[in-house]
């Protein structure tokens, strides 16, 4: 049977500032990455939100940023390996905690934002946020762009890695995501994003903007839950998916990770 | 033979905001309370504390407070019950990581400041930071006042306690600790604060700003980093304890936390 | 011809975090209070809100607020009087910036939040914010409740005071505001709203949730744009106005705040 | 008689961290420029840094920087020519409120940090910031690397320039300041830095860490007031520029500004 962990960014809230539509989308994902605190989210939400995965048997994941609530962690910051390392360490704890004792587990970490693309081509910058995932606990699972510095740091690591393909995002010729500011960055149309997804999970390719069909291999597939859109495209997927005898369900955390 | 344990609180440094002498100190203690990033530190200066009390074999424990850099922490915060659980399971998380992946372990947890101060007479504030506490791990032993709310929350949820005295603080007659506001609420003699942590250890009592002697029974002595004689008095008070054959020596993880 | 001003509480987004529908709103209201950037609100959105109001010539206010970003400024904070001043005129000045730089002027300042109902019952903060803001502008005008500690420290020192009632909100017995917590807190109606600030109007008393009618005078109505109804009562409200030849306008400077 | 200008950064202190040594340093500048709580300094800091330079009559100038109370303002950041308008505007405004309450002026602006090296060499970001000062107030005064970016900014604009030199650090070759991550960045021997200031006073030039002697001409000389050596730098300094006959006070705000 052919599997998909179909994944989505949650608890970004902050205080009284709403973000997402985090209890009408949980019941479609199998897997979410919650805030930790740096872009948004806080401790009573990081809670709510890790109690709200629970009880949807949703994989919970830290979803560690540049510390940058202003710029909602879109903003790269000249940050060394170093204070990389000591920033992700410290939200990964953070959020683990609340699953600890919530009698759960922290199931993966991913990246935000900058800080997420700064690791794609980065090499020092992958190493420092697999080193401080992997000294936390070898047994996470870091999500990220497929084939990036970020996958050859963990492979290299011993870290489990899942590649990352996105619903409703386009891509550019040479596999990039199209950047925000473009116009075209962004599929609000449901049946186009259900069509990339099932040419992802079933040809391992993708249309890029330009038209031209490139490779793109991903064990997860992410929905943002704030776009307008986010609801109507995620349970229409959720239920294309089942339609085609898909699985939806997170990554299983493999012996390979537990070495 | 006798045993004390001397804390410090460290690591409230926050970027190039420098507070405390935290190397000159360390050599001088047998545990530290290291902020966690909510009226202090920041995940380096957090990681540089934990490897400096590594080095020299301290005890380590989480050091939370309410949300508030502005205001160090020392203003009271009308948070409830459940916000007052959700900011130090953070925290201690938080802290935790940095133990967790530098192969040591976290040891114990004092509340900072008004935290501490409102966990001392108020019972569902102190049910709350005791509940963190023991869901996160239960074998940590909670710092705190001496017969107080926390005191109480603790022993009936089966937590270990570890009552504390000041070495550079008077005392009320009342066996509070006189405000920071008086002029007489700093020891700044060096021999004052020994007389004082001896009278505490040998008798279980102090001579209050009143001259009475009250009763005042302590496992941990805090002696504060960032005063201007906080050096001279640490160092004078380790060799004063040393002379007297008094060991200084944080407090052991009891089998009855581990159950 | 009768008067009367509409207010409305702006700008109190955060970088990518959005709070209320300030363009939808704009057009309805003759006075808006801009968010500071300690409760919500930051540069670029003070700029934009400044701008919007410019456009629809809508009087422009300073809505200072405890600094307390997590908290949205609904948290009272124990700042003494001399702190109170000092960050109310550090917003005060930050907001008039933007419209000094754009041709016009500050018209109002309204504190907000745990602020403004502190400032209401203590009169030594009531007098700390009418300090900052005489010190700053005398000609300004200060929006808060009516026959306060606020208003009785602006009358005593010469700042011309716009008493405000609203329109969405119920009041107790004691012509106070039931508290945010209660469930009849808000009013969602707009039929209900437009029959309280008609009836506010013409007899200057208002329905109070017990049902007993009280005294309560206002020269401004406060319409909150954060609220799921805020849209529609406000657009129902300003017709209702019109309808009945009720003039819509920000109070005038007066003579006597220039003395 | 020959002019100079003495200035330092002041004010950068925050809640209870503390930087620099303002009072003792007060007394031997013309001018400072005074933090705006956006890398150090808060409302309170600032009101005091007010009252003591009124009091030494020095001339006040504001401080703004990048949003970086966690970096103190040394990071570049990824802002655009609209948002650092908006940020300095913010900043120049809140800092003025407190000359204005205090019936005193702002004289002058200064941007901090790495703020100030962005807008040394960029001129959107230069014409960002003069375009903020000039359209708060025409007859503020820039202070800024010599012919930088900022300087041709200013100088198309109308606004008057101070070039800046700095007691304490070196050059290089090319006439930029040594980084400070340099092991010469930074001097430290009051009589280097005499002879340094003397001859960009007298020879409007500078000896580079090569040896080689560079053209530099300044209207004001910057002193760092945290530095170690401060103290003794700035008091012995003013002494020898005393002996000199060489006066020490703030530039004048010309006419031309005043257009």
């Amino acid at each position: 049977m052919i599997k998909i962990d179909l994944n989505c960014d949650m608890g970004e809230s902050y205080g009284h500032f709403v973000i997402g539509q985090d209890e009408a989308i949980m019941p479609f994902v199998s897997s979410v990455n919650i805030a930790c605190g740096f872009h948004g989210g806080d401790p009573r939400i990081i809670h709510d939100t890790v109690r709200l995965a629970q009880k949807h048997k949703v994989a919970i994941g830290a979803h560690p940023s540049y510390p940058d609530l202003a710029g909602f962690g879109r903003r790269e910051m000249p940050l060394g390996a170093q204070e990389v390392y000591d920033i992700v360490l410290y939200q990964i704890g953070a959020v683990a905690a609340f699953t600890k004792a919530g009698d759960s587990k922290l199931h993966h970490v991913k990246p935000h934002g900058a800080l997420y693309n700064k690791a794609a081509v980065d090499d020092e910058i992958a190493n420092a946020i697999v080193n401080a995932i992997f000294y936390f606990d070898p047994s996470l699972i870091l999500y990220g762009p497929p084939l990036s510095q970020l996958y050859y740091a963990a492979k290299s690591t011993g870290l489990s890695y899942c590649s990352e393909a996105f619903a409703d995002r386009t891509y550019t010729e040479q596999g990039q995501l199209t950047p925000r500011q473009n116009t075209d960055a962004l599929i609000t149309n449901e049946n186009i994003a259900i069509e990339q997804v099932l040419q992802i999970i079933h040809h391992k390719t993708v249309k890029s903007i330009n038209g031209t069909v490139i490779p793109l291999a991903a064990e997860t597939i992410c929905i943002h839950g704030d776009g307008k859109y986010a609801l109507q495209i995620v349970s229409r997927l959720r239920s294309a998916l089942n339609e085609k005898g898909i699985s939806v369900e997170a990554p299983e955390v493999t012996d390979e990770s537990k070495k």
